[in-house]
Formats: C-alpha cells, sequence, structure tokens
C-alpha cells in the first residue's frame, strides 16, 4: 500500500489545499439543486479530474418510499422596487432565491411579499438558504438590512425558473481494487454557493479519489458516490441494493474545510471497522459521536433495513457553526490548510482499512528471539524502543482473534507503526494472516 | 392509556397532596404492629379509597424458614413515679413502648428499670422506635430529657398487651388489565406512628391504585401489597409461589414523603425493564443505586430464589435521615408536595410500562417520506425539532431489537414524547408491534 | 486455612522484614548472571530456608525458539592506569563489568577502551548494569565521575571470566495441596548486586514458600520458581509444557522492597481469578494495570501460546524508579518494612485464593430466620453490622454463579468477612459449597 507515501507526499508539496481551494472557487457561482444543470456542470467539473460515471433517473420513478421529483431549472430571479431597482437579485448570489421555487411573474404589495420574504435578524447582513423540494411555494432570501429597508410599495417579482419532468442526476467514480469488497465515500452535491456545506466535501472526496487512482496494490476497490443529498441517496441505494453486500466501509463527507477540529459520527452499528479507525485516528485529536438518525446521507446508509458501515466526518457538524446554511459559508469560511488535513486525515484512514489485517503468531511459545534475526534494537542501534514495543504487541495479540487496529487501539501505539512492525514480523516467518474467519 | 391526563389533572387539581396529608393523619395514631388490631382498623381505613381483599393467616403457620409468630395487642402501658405521675405514658405516644412486650405488671427501682428503657442521647428531645419481635422481652422508648430527669425511686411498670396465637393480617388490591401479567405494588403496615416510615408509601400506594383503578384500557393487572415488614412479604410469597411467574415488574414504596430527592435502588435483577424505566425517569433528577440485599422487603423479593424484577422507591433512604425512627418522623416531617411528587412519579413509571412496545419500522429501507404523510415539521408549523427528532428515532431503532424505552434512554428524549412518535407513526401505517421473542 | 493466623502473627512479630532484609545482605555481593557459579550459591543460600530441586540444562539445549547459551563465570576484572592502579574494579562492585563479557587480557588507549565504557551521565556517582548475553562483546560500567577522572594514557585491562558449555540452572519448590492444581510463585535469580530488581523478589518468594510450607491444610499446590529471567522461564516453560494445564493461577514477584505503593500488572487473560484477587486487595490502597507484553517472565508466562492466568506484582515498576538497574539499587534502597508488607499482601492474596469458593444458598426462598440461629446481632451484642452485611450478601449472592471474591467486591467488604459469614452460614446448613462448573 502507498498511501503513507502519498501522504508524506502531499504534505511536502503542501499545494493540495490550495488546489482544492482553487476547485472550490469554480464551483461556487453554480446554482445547484436536488436535480437540475447545476448539478450537471458540477459532475462536468469534477469530471475534469476523475472519471464519472454519471446517471440519469427520470422524475417519477419510484424509489422506496420516494419519487424523483420533477428537474428544477433557473434562469433568473429579481424583486424589482418601483423605481424599477433590483433590491433582490438572483444573478448576485443564487442564495436569494428559495430553492425549487415555482415560476412566478407578478406584483405585489409588500404586505402580501412578506410572507415570500426569508432573512436572519440575529445577522443582519447574511442571507439565508432555503429550500422546499416537496412543497411548491416559491420565495426570496434576502439580509435582514435589505429587507428593513423594503418601502411599502408594490414590488415586480420575477422567478424565472421551470419544474418539468426530467432526471435526478448523479455520478460515480468505481476504483477497482484486489478485491471486490468496498469502500464508499459520499458526498452531497445539491447545495448552491454553499462553501464547507458541502463544497468542501466535494472536493476532498474528488481529491481523494485523485490520489486513490494513482496508486497500485490497493487491496479494497472504492466506490465515490457525487449525490444530491437524502433524495440522492435513497435513489442509489434502491438501484443498487443487491450489491450493498460488497460495502465493507463507508464514510460520508461534509463539512471538510472550516477551521474547527474533526468530529466523526459513527455508523448506526456503533462498533463496525471504521468506527474503530476512526476512533484511533482521531484519540487525542478529534471527537467521536454515538451514531444519531439526523444529518446528510448516513441517515439512508445506517436505516434499519441498510445498516451499512457508514461513518460521517465533518469538522465542524452542520447546524454548530453560525455560518451553517448562510451566505457566509463563503469562500473566505473555508480554508486551504483546514481541506489538506481533511484529505490527509482521509488517506491515514485508507491506510488503516488497507492495512488492517488478522495476523496468527507463528512462534507462539514464548517470545521468538528477535535479536538473532536482528529485529530487536541493539546496543546504539537508531530503531526507537516504540519499535520495539510494537513487535511486542504484535507477537503478543496475534492469535487469530485480534486485528491490527486491536493491537493499535491497546498499545496506544499509532497503527502506522504496528503495521510495520507486522510486515517485519511477516518477513521473518514469525507471523501470517489469519484465515478469515 | 390515560395516565398521562391522569397526571396532568392530578398536577392541575394540586389537592392529592394535601388528600394523602390528611389520610396519613388519621392513620397517624394508630398502633400498628406486624400483627394485631392496629393493622387491622389501617386496612379498614385504606379500603375507605380502595376496595381490599383482607387475608389473616394464623399462628404458628410455616412460611418457608419462618414461622408466623403469635398476634399482639395492646391496650394501654406507663410508667408511673412514686406520686403515681405516669413519667412515660403510651396513650401520648405508642413508640413509648418497645413493640412486641409482653405484659408486665411490676414494681421496680430505678436501676432494675434502666435495662429496659430506650433513649437517644443524641437527640434528648425525640422518642426511639424499637421492636422485639422474635426474642420475649419488655421495654419502654422515652426522650433522653425524660430519662435525665428520673429520680432514684421505685417504680410501677405496667405493659397491658397480650401475646396470643391469633393471626397476621395483610390485604391485596388487584386491578385487572388487558393480560395477566402483573406490575406489583408493595408497601409495609407494620410501623406504628411514624409518617415517612412508612405511612408516606402507604397513602401513595393507597391513591396511586386509586388513580389506576379509575382508568381503562390498563395493559398489565396490577397488584397492590399491604403488608407487614419481613415476615408479610415471606408469609404473602410462601403463599403465592406458583403466581410469582405473572408479576413483570415491582417496586416497594418506602419514605415517600421527605423533602428530599428521590432515589431509586434497582431490582437484583440490576437490567429488569423497571430499573431501566426508573434510571430514564430519574435521569437528571434522582439517583440510582445498585441493589444490595439490606433494606425493605425487596430483600425478600429478591431473594436468590425468588429473585422478582423488583426495586424499591423512596426520597431519602431508610437510615439516612436523622428522623429516621424516631418520634420526629411525624406529621411536619412528611410534605403535602412531597407525596404528590411522588405519585406523580409512579404514574410516570405506569406510563413507561404500559407504553413501553417493542416495535418495527415497516418502511426500513432508507427513512420513509414523512412529509407526504403530515409528520413532519413544516415551514412555520408548530410542531418542534424534538418531535421531528423523536419520529426519525423511533423508526431508526424500531428494528423488532429495542423497546422504546430503549429508545427514549438513547436519544435522550422523554418517554412520553418517544411513545407519541411511535403512535403517530403507527397511525400512519409506517410502525408496527414486535410479535413476542 | 491458616493464612490469616499466620499473617497476623508475622504482623506481630514485625520481624520478617529484618530477616528478609539480612538474607538480601547476603545474597548482595554474589556476582549472578543468567548462568553460572553465582546463581548455584544464591540457590544454595536459599535452600537453608526452603528444600529446592535444583536443574541444570545443558549448553545448546533448544528451548523453543532459543538456545541454553555457555555458561559464564568471572574471577576478576579491572582496568589498571599507567601506575598500576585499579581504576575500575569488579572486586568493589561487581557491576562494573558487563555481564557475559568475554575474556580480555590486553593493554589500550584511553580512546580505544571508551567504546567499551558505560555511565550515566544524569547520576554523575552512579554505576549502571549491563548485559550482553546473545552479542559477543565486553565492557565496563563505571561512574560517570570516575570516567571525567581517566586520562589520555595507556590502561591495561583484564576481564578473568570464562564463556564455556556447561548449564543453565533454575530450582523449583512444590508445596504439595489437597489438590494437584497449582499456584505458581515466579521470580528471577539472574541480578547481580540490585537489591530492589530483584533481591527483593527472592527474599519475599522465600519467605512465602517458608510460611506456606509451615501451613497445614492448603487447598492449591504452590510451585515456587527461582529462575534466570527470560532464557530461564522459557526453559521451565519449554521441558515442562505438559504440566502447565495445572496452573490456576500465577504470579511474578519484582521489586518488592522499594517504598513505592504496589502495582499490580495483570495477566494477559484481564480477567483472571488472580486479577480480580488482586484488584480486591488493592483497591484503595494500589493500583492496577492492564496488560502488556513487556516486563519481566510474564512476558513468556502470558505468551499467546502459553497464556497463563499469571500476573506481575510489584512496589514500583522496572524503570520507573530512578535507581533501576543502578548501583544505587543498593541495600540502602530496599526496606524491611516494604518487604514485610509484600509478603503480607502475599498472603493476603493466598487467603483470596485458599477461600474463594462458589456457594448455593440453601434456603434461597426469601432469607432464612438468622436470629433463631444466632447468626444475626441482638441488641447489645458485639458483632457488627458489617458481619450482618456480610452474611445477606453472601446469602444473597450465592446461587451458584458468584463466587466469594465476586461477593467481596459486589458488597465492598473485606473477602476476610465475607469468607467467615460464609463459614458461619456453611456452620448452620444454610450455604453449601457449589458443584464445579
Amino acid at each position: 500500500m502507498a498511501s503513507v507515501e502519498v501522504a508524506t507526499e502531499l504534505d511536502r508539496a503542501n499545494t493540495t489545499g490550495e488546489e482544492m481551494m482553487s476547485f472550490i472557487s469554480g464551483l461556487y457561482p453554480i446554482c445547484r439543486s436536488i436535480t437540475g444543470e447545476g448539478v450537471r456542470e458540477t459532475l462536468r467539473r469534477i469530471a475534469a479530474h476523475i472519471p464519472l460515471t454519471v446517471t440519469e433517473v427520470p422524475s417519477g420513478t419510484e424509489v422506496f418510499d420516494w419519487v424523483v421529483p420533477q428537474e428544477w431549472n433557473i434562469n433568473d430571479a429579481y424583486i424589482k422596487d418601483s423605481s424599477g431597482r433590483r433590491v433582490v437579485d438572483f444573478k448576485a448570489s443564487n442564495l436569494h432565491v428559495v430553492g425549487y421555487s415555482i415560476p412566478v411573474r407578478t406584483r405585489v404589495t409588500l404586505e402580501k411579499l412578506r410572507s415570500h420574504l426569508f432573512s436572519l435578524p440575529e445577522h443582519p447582513d447574511w442571507v439565508p438558504y432555503r429550500t422546499s423540494y416537496y412543497n411548491q411555494t416559491w420565495g426570496f432570501c434576502l439580509s435582514d438590512r435589505t429587507l428593513g429597508q423594503l418601502k411599502e410599495e408594490e414590488y415586480e417579482v420575477c422567478i424565472d425558473s421551470s419544474l418539468k419532468d426530467g432526471s435526478l442526476t448523479y455520478a460515480e467514480f468505481l476504483i477497482p481494487g484486489q478485491a471486490p469488497e468496498e469502500v464508499l465515500i459520499s458526498c452531497h452535491t445539491c447545495h448552491p454557493s454553499l462553501c464547507n456545506d458541502n463544497l468542501s466535501g466535494i472536493a476532498v472526496a474528488t481529491f481523494l479519489a485523485k490520489a486513490l487512482n494513482s496508486m497500485s496494490g490497493l487491496r479494497f476497490s472504492y466506490r465515490f458516490l457525487f449525490i444530491p443529498g437524502t433524495i440522492g441517496s435513497i435513489t442509489w441505494l434502491a438501484r443498487n441494493l443487491e450489491n450493498l453486500g460488497k460495502i465493507k466501509h463507508g464514510l460520508v463527507l461534509a463539512n471538510m474545510g472550516d477551521p474547527g477540529g474533526f468530529v466523526y459520527k459513527k455508523s448506526r452499528r456503533g462498533n463496525a471497522e471504521i468506527d474503530r479507525a476512526m476512533a484511533h485516528l482521531l484519540s487525542g485529536c478529534g471527537e467521536v459521536r454515538e451514531f444519531e438518525p439526523y444529518g446528510y446521507d448516513e441517515r439512508q446508509f445506517c436505516s434499519p433495513g441498510i445498516n451499512l458501515p457508514v461513518g460521517c466526518l465533518s469538522r465542524t457538524p452542520f447546524g454548530e457553526f453560525e455560518e451553517y446554511h448562510t451566505s457566509a459559508d463563503n469562500l473566505d469560511f473555508v480554508r486551504p490548510e483546514a481541506l489538506d488535513s481533511s484529505l490527509l486525515l482521509c488517506l491515514s484512514l485508507v491506510e488503516v482499512l488497507e492495512g488492517n489485517t488478522r495476523f496468527v503468531n507463528l512462534n507462539p511459545m514464548c517470545e521468538p528471539q528477535l535479536g538473532r534475526r536482528g529485529l530487536y534494537r541493539t546496543t546504539g542501534g537508531q530503531r526507537s524502543r516504540e519499535d520495539d514495543l510494537a513487535l511486542l504487541w504484535v507477537l503478543n495479540l496475534s492469535d487469530g482473534l485480534h486485528d491490527l487496529l486491536d493491537v493499535a487501539v491497546r498499545s496506544g501505539l499509532p497503527f502506522e507503526l504496528i503495521r510495520r512492525a507486522a510486515d517485519r514480523l511477516t518477513g521473518c516467518g514469525l507471523l501470517s494472516p489469519a484465515l478469515q474467519s
């Protein structure tokens, strides 16, 4: 597995964060929703980095309890005052229009308009983000300051949108490994000009896929999903039920670019290998939370009939940063170094998943004589005491019951040290992979 | 189940505490012991509120390792000084006579009398409570101040008691529910003029029975026991062995009226449903303790051969308040509002036990579309975010393995919110009770 | 079991600590290593207290992955300066020579000598302890102060040692009990003039053996091992594989004489009876640590193919005191009262292991009437409330599933109180030992 080397390389280059930032800047102005041209354009830009298989699912298709909705597109939208000035303008920010607003062209008094206007009094300069996917209506979002300046007069309201039969668009990229078992990495593609939620997730997923695609010898196959939230994962699951058994580990990526620390939310299973792996990686440098049935697409992946080992990795979780779902979740809020360390953490996770094997100590009666094999620290040698301890821990716990992640957790030593010790012991014929149980 | 409504009603009326207080005041002067007329009179007063089935078990009856003792009754008792003044007088307080004292009529010096006198030097104005059921003797309890004032002279001692073959008296009230499975509520009836221990338990049990008796549609049958401590529960268990399998949950009520917070002592099983229910109800507002084989009648219900899921609920536990087993455990020590909240907690427990079902999510593949069914918060709707979360938690954990109490504990949401969510989901056909495992 | 009495007697006499101290003083000057005459002389001195069976295993014998090394002996060693003065002298302290140094007789410059000299700059007056068992070389250890005073001149270097085919020597003492099941007590005998590590272990093991040998009616057989570290335990295990199944509990004793508190390191199993016993004994007065595969001979006893229930008891663990493996681990560092309390703790452990039985309550339906049997505290009796509680706990948990150690842990009462309660209940016919499961 070459992930360590790649991670080190990325780290040395220190340019990936800036590349991801620039990728996000390109995606930022596009008006995305759960369907429509904005999603397709976004996928085209991702496809400039990694090959994508795009699927179009027609409106009206039944997916479990849901139905794929009509496709929504929008050209323009505004509120003009009596002087003809655009006081609210979709062209200035796509957040100004409530997502999935039906087409409107009318003149209304401020009084009648008010029930269609949404602002954030507690942040007078920010524009909120709102949608109404399954309840046909229309609306505008604007800053509370702008709202306060609207005079009592008649306004011209225009939403040049369309809501018609079309399709829901999602994309996949599968990197085949030595085994058919898959690691699923999923992020949502349905948010318009919002950076942390979730252009950051799209960027980290894209660059992670790019990095893995350049490696050879991966054990697992890696499947990347770029899907609209909720309806996208439901649609994908409904169409791929027979293949879900192949998914051994999965991760939903969200809010990967803010300056906060890492938070991992466990899968519904609570003790899946990915839960243990993330807990180990974040021990001392991040927070691990129990599963709850609210959040991103892990809600669907972890519904009781699906129950996949899929967790959710974020920096600051949704709803816990002030900028969440507002115009302040912009290009300034997301940091290249945060994106970079998110990507590195994902690569470390890959390293653990790839390297986590159950071994059998072939010399289980007492310790083998490590010195004779040149494995043990000798006077003045340059190997550290931790290397020696890693050897002893791997030997002691390699009884076919513990995997290397168990050894890392139990010993408190980094996984890569444990993995390296296992490789050295295997090289000497002292260790052998356990048969699958 | 109507318990929520009843609880609310009680709460609104805010008169039950005063009613229980008045009930206790009537019971207070009666001289109770483990047998005798005091117990019978107490049961008659309870029977004014709820129908009782009274059982008389003859002296000499063998009950497991024990034998029902002779019946004890008392008319009068006193110590008169040389002037003929009653310096200690049973008529002033029945605590003055050691319970089960044999009849005495004699004249003794203070010196000889002393070994029959008990006082509390650390509380010079309080009279202690003492008994000697299985060791034939006699004695008086008095305040240490009175004891100190006794002069060296001869005293006339009279205990006009009788200890004869008779019977042990206990009472039951069974409220039949839809199922034969029972909830057992037990309290002891053997203490004389002591209010918290345990007229408070008798009062809360009586008014709980009264409240449940007025409800319809109870799932469980509720059996109330009014029994003398230790020998009463042993006698009842010995006579009802073949029916113990019907008892699914049980609670011993004791010290329900003092101003302290709630303490629940778990059943011997430690993880019984009632243990989980009380832990959930008291989370953040009470203390839960592990079982120990000392205390009230849970000692017998939780002996290893019986091992029923019976816990003990109290406010301040026995021995942990200064007034315990003294004349200071009087009508001033017990508070109507404490009795009231004890009763409300018992009703909340009934609500949990009645409503705690294991459900199966009938749409387990991804989330169902709640909005379409009007279940989900819509813009401007008045349902709270907690209601939405409750729906998601119930759906997610309804896999036939978790009951609603598990859902409440796991989500940190109140049981009634979870129960209401389950009802709404059942109403929509999204949920169905699981088959019994 | 008479261990309580013995412990009490030892405690009263308060002389055993001094006796162990004097025993250690006699052993201190001897130059021990993993083989050789020093070990044999040490075993002869132990044999003055307890009968030993000594085993000699020839050099070249294969023991699992290892080979018994050549035997090492040494007569003299020194470094003489140009004036003929011994600037480093084996006769002053055997720590001055690196253990297993090959014979040397040469003249070298200080520059060439330096790579063979070891000192401790952070403790300029202490001499370190070094060995090189499996890497043929030679060397001297000296204080950093002495090293600093060496002038640039030619030195005469002499190590009058021999490294020849011979044997590895270890000793055993088996005290037969009523059952063939064994308790293994092991300590290492390979350290030269070092007191805490591990003459203290040798002394406590010897005096523990002496104490147990004087008792009658022991349930278990007790096997004491006096072996060189690592190669000794490997050799013993290789030669006794077929008998390992008899070992029910085991303890490695190390660093028993320093003034620090007790630290118990659990066996690899982590929940062995000895782990539970030591945790109970040290609760509130010592530290319990999880197993790790580094340390003393528990490394071998707890290798995955051996996996015996053997823990390690020490006061301050190896490497955690400054004096560890230096000349400062001398006769001043070890304290008679520390040795004494270490021995008493070992005797308490024996008491727990001997007395820890699983009982069945023969009157499991409700409590038996203890008062009738004179078991229960009566008014003015001298038994304590703890004695009563111990009776109730033993009765309640004697369901054939809990052993007395469980009862002690669960109740928080001392094991001896629980054991005594069980004896009293057995005496009344209320309790009976459970059949072995």
